[in-house]
């Protein structure tokens, strides 16, 4: 399913997020998110976190290194597929004042993607900070292709 | 939800599994799965597999940290959960010659547990190799409590 893998990751509604602590750990979080060509870009949101929701970002800080995963479960296993996509991470800081700050449009194409996708966010769009993925490897597997098929 | 934490997660069908390779990376996959006591149980499905779908077994081997993720997406963000499971892996091969054996009777209860719970494995077995998940943590989050609540 070669070109159709990114068009299939883009398509679900939530991926799943993982980075690796400095201690060795990994740290596994589902993200909203939209896919911009090589990049998967996901938002903090903005309401009252623990420290401990943060993690994703100290993670990313330390080693960029991630793993996004969507994944297709059917109890009819045939049907079974999943889209990964492994890449370097960056954290984008809302506004233009981060550390890694990005064009204004830049981040307005962003935003506008996560208010399409997801009504909630052309209600209420997030502030950020932002976790932007560019992807070096669109992986994928199918059940009845009986193996992984790396692009 | 506490109690209900783990009781939520091993009523999943499908869990999302985080290792780290030697070189830092994580590595995801979706696994089935069962949960029995404070141990969380996967098979390596015992079809033909490329090199690339043992990696989560060379990575525990390495470094036994992982992480496994259940959760629940719904269009209504209110409605949105996730059940994390931290812990140690240890790799175990079928029969009772593998590196970390252990007693036939703990695999067949295994065995039993996947079959009870997937028609397909009742139907044909998993032959391992299995990895067992010892959790030292269970976390949890839904979205109208409005963080992180940790056993």
């Amino acid at each position: 399913m070669g070109p159709e893998r990114r068009d299939r990751f883009a398509a679900a509604r939530v991926a799943r997020l993982a980075t690796v602590g400095p201690d060795g750990f990994p740290h596994l979080v589902p993200v909203v998110f939209v896919v911009l060509g090589d990049e998967v870009w996901s938002a903090v949101d903005h309401k009252p976190k623990s420290t401990r929701e943060l993690r994703r970002l100290r993670n990313i800080r330390a080693n960029p290194q991630v793993s996004l995963l969507v994944d297709h479960y059917d109890d009819e296993w045939t049907r079974l597929w999943w889209v990964r996509a492994d890449g370097r991470a960056t954290v984008v800081e809302g506004g233009s004042s981060g550390t890694d700050a990005v064009p204004d449009d830049v981040l307005d194409d962003v935003l506008d993607a996560l208010a399409a996708k997801y009504p909630q966010y052309a209600a209420d769009p997030p502030l950020g900070p932002f976790v932007r993925v560019h992807v070096a490897r669109w992986s994928s597997w199918q059940h009845d292709a009986g193996g992984t098929v790396t692009a």
